[in-house]
């Protein structure tokens, strides 16, 4: 794996002046909790896929500061030079917390958390917010896209709009967990083993005198899979008489054609008309024009002939909302080693956030396996598997749920404890079934594209008490 | 530079297959010409910005296939074996032009020129596409964010927010060629010199029993640059009057405070006004909230009091519009030392290329310095400083325009020389005075966010009859 640099200082220049400034007032051991969260999920849908921890741990693994760091550092003339030592010296000793990748996720979880010395927990903030909210904007995207597509699938065919090299690897990888069968991507094959796929462009087509001369030499040279881009000049009149004719004449093994242009409902059946009068049966389809969620279920609707699909742009810089929108929270500190819930207001009763160190549980029916709600408790506390349990609506108490009858999951794993990694992430194989069996859990009110069902997060009594506790005092203050 | 990965495998896999093609195909030597061009400006804009030259002149001088990338494509099953041994000894032997960064561009423009074997020519597409479409997306953003701002300074701050590491790095280089002031992103000021700036985050308030407190500790490890975030509980009524006392106690060389909600024409007028009551004219107001050019135009029509702005999400992913739509399209071979043009045809008349090697030149006038038109022309041709040169609208040949008292101004730089680079890049300071230059020679009809005037690309009267007589062939064939 040669592609890691050291981004230990792919971090916004504040989370340093914090550092030092928490150093020289002396607060260098001071243990604070900071939570991970999101407050609605893109494109007003229902729920997120998590993915982006495996870089994280990489991030968190090799945070070092070179002598070029405390050279550059140095040059800024606001550091003191304790503090430049203690970079020198970084050893990372905080305890993290994380939902696992493919894990559905929804708005006010604490999806991190992360514990320790106040300088290590802020300054990590921005590689946390970076790797957790790029993966997941997009693993999200792809799971609406691969869900549109009914089982067929989905290739992630972005790399070139993609926002720099980052963006088309990770964000291969993480199309790759939320469903797409592989990418375009030829490095996310090599190095994460998302399989790459990807047969000509039209420049291939225009190099020869004709398209059957193209798609001839193609099949003579990869005789076992053989997709013809048929649309540089006439899909109907040209391009796919074509294919027919060298598919007849070259029988590979596995044939297919591709349209990345026009009217794809209306070619394609038109196409698969013609394909299968030729007696081609086992021929696919691929279609790749400027592909979504919503036009993969419309033309599907409209009976669109299609095996599978190719989504670039749209997919890969998650076109229709590009920001999933994770903040970091100061939610606690310890102070002679009592635990001190901390809270942000905010005039916006939405913004205000849960504070202390907390537990996030999901409740599965025990009959039909389907998700229930989840439910965020204080750190010392469990959600019980007895035979009934109340769950309420934080924002609407008089709202409440009895739940029988089910059974319960602690929804995070620990990634480090003091600094050491304690986890090793599943391959990303694991990741992709794990993300589909959990998607099952999930009710399809939940899932719906548009207007979707809000998924249950309640909190327990007891952080509801803290909660409330924490804003009559800020109340009472005023 | 330590953040330098081979990337040469960063490619979409057809371009791979379509080389051992070309390659079995006996076509390795045929000589090929590509364009990348653009067909509309984001967000209806009517100009773009260049940038990201630099970084494909980086990835095409380390191009090369190590023993795992060979093992890699072995493993494939679908590579010929002399093929393999053709990258392992793979050297670059292509022509490269392109237009500066920081140059005004327009759809249609070959913006990039590719000549070489065409296995090599088609290979590096993938990279081209995606160095050009990402960093020409972020500068065009920013310049409109830039502009809307009407001199005061525009920070990036989407770090957090950017489709992974390189999109966050990149991302702030392109935002400063577009006219950011710096960054929060702190691996850009030490890898590419872009200034990184930053204070505190909310949770260095809340670390502190008060805001008094915690702007004092502040003030006192920060005397010579003193920001203040002020919108942690109310900032008006607790915040600026906290800052204030702090400022007078402390007198810090520099000061200024910072609003991160709310709103901001109402709070910082207000803000304003209790800044100078209490004699602090010249603390300034930083204002950071979902910013975009929008925005940041209606604000200060509202008399908002702003000094400078922290723009975050909506300019480090394009929010808006978050794909620059850069092609790449073959557009000539050489066939025994001449050359041949090629077209491609669609049924969308906009979607039809220029074909053959060509040449883009800007005229400006000798008066006003301002530019006039764009004119593409056939590679033997020259737009000839005379007395009176006719353009004329492509697409509408009717449209016609006499152009007196101009000079002309080849557009277009060479980058590599049969595979050797013969080009320096500008540090990024002077990619950014000179974007800020030839931002001044456009008229502002141009320069409008909302249904600007469209700028004139045309072509020579050569290359339009080029044109025209390989689309009268292919009406003729069909």
């Amino acid at each position: 794996m040669e592609n890691k640099p050291n981004l230990t200082m792919l971090t916004d220049f504040y989370e340093l002046t914090m550092a030092n400034g928490y150093f020289e007032a002396g607060m260098a051991d001071d243990i604070a909790y900071f939570d991970m969260f999101f407050r609605r999920v893109p494109d007003g849908g229902g729920y997120a896929i998590m993915a982006g921890v495996d870089q994280l741990i990489d991030y968190l693994k090799n945070l070092h500061f070179t002598e070029d760091d405390i050279e550059y550092l140095r040059s800024k003339k606001m550091f003191c030079e304790e503090f430049l030592q203690y970079l020198r010296d970084f050893k990372f000793e905080c305890d993290v917390w994380a939902v696992p990748e493919g894990t559905p996720i929804f708005p006010h979880e604490p999806i991190v958390t992360v514990r320790g010395p106040v300088m290590q927990a802020q300054f990590i903030e921005t590689m946390v917010l970076l790797s957790i909210n790029h993966q997941s904007l997009i693993a999200t995207k792809a799971n609406r896209i691969v869900r549109a597509a009914k089982g067929r699938g989905v290739m992630e065919f972005g790399t070139r709009r993609a926002h720099g090299a980052g963006a088309a690897i990770y964000g291969a990888r993480a199309a790759y967990i939320g469903g797409c069968v592989g990418t375009a991507c030829a490095i996310a094959d090599r190095d994460h083993g998302i399989t790459a796929l990807g047969t000509m462009a039209h420049s291939w087509v225009q190099m020869y005198p004709d398209e059957y001369s193209a798609f001839k030499k193609y099949a003579e040279i990869y005789p076992d899979n053989c997709t013809l881009l048929v649309d540089t000049y006439n899909v109907l009149k040209s391009g796919v008489p074509a294919a027919i004719r060298v598919f007849k004449e070259m029988k590979p093994a596995k044939m297919g054609i591709r349209i990345d242009s026009g009217d794809v409902a209306y070619l394609t059946k038109k196409a698969r008309k013609m394909l299968d009068d030729a007696g081609l049966f086992d021929c696919q389809i691929v279609v790749s024009n400027s592909l979504d969620e919503y036009i993969i279920r419309d033309v599907i609707l409209e009976g669109a002939c299609i095996d599978s699909f190719g989504v670039g742009e749209r997919l890969i810089t998650a076109k229709s909302e590009p920001v999933f929108g994770g903040v970091y929270k100061l939610v606690a500190l310890e102070t002679d080693g009592e635990l001190i819930p901390k809270i942000k207001i905010s005039e916006n009763v939405e913004k205000i956030t849960n504070p202390g160190f907390k537990h996030v549980y999901r409740l599965y029916d025990k009959k039909t396996g389907k998700a229930r709600g989840d439910v965020i408790t204080v750190a010392d506390e469990t959600v019980p598997e007895v035979e009934e349990y109340e769950i309420f609506d934080p924002n609407a108490v008089w709202k409440r749920t009895k739940i029988r009858d089910y059974y319960v999951r602690d929804l995070r794993v620990q990634l480090f404890d003091k600094g050491e990694c304690v986890y090793e992430s599943p391959s990303v194989d694991e990741i992709r079934d794990y993300c589909k069996a959990q998607i099952d859990t999930m009710w399809d009110e939940t899932l719906r594209f548009e207007n979707p069902q809000t998924y249950y997060v309640d909190l327990s009594q007891k952080l509801w008490d803290v909660k409330n506790r924490l804003l009559s005092e800020f109340a009472a203050e005023k």
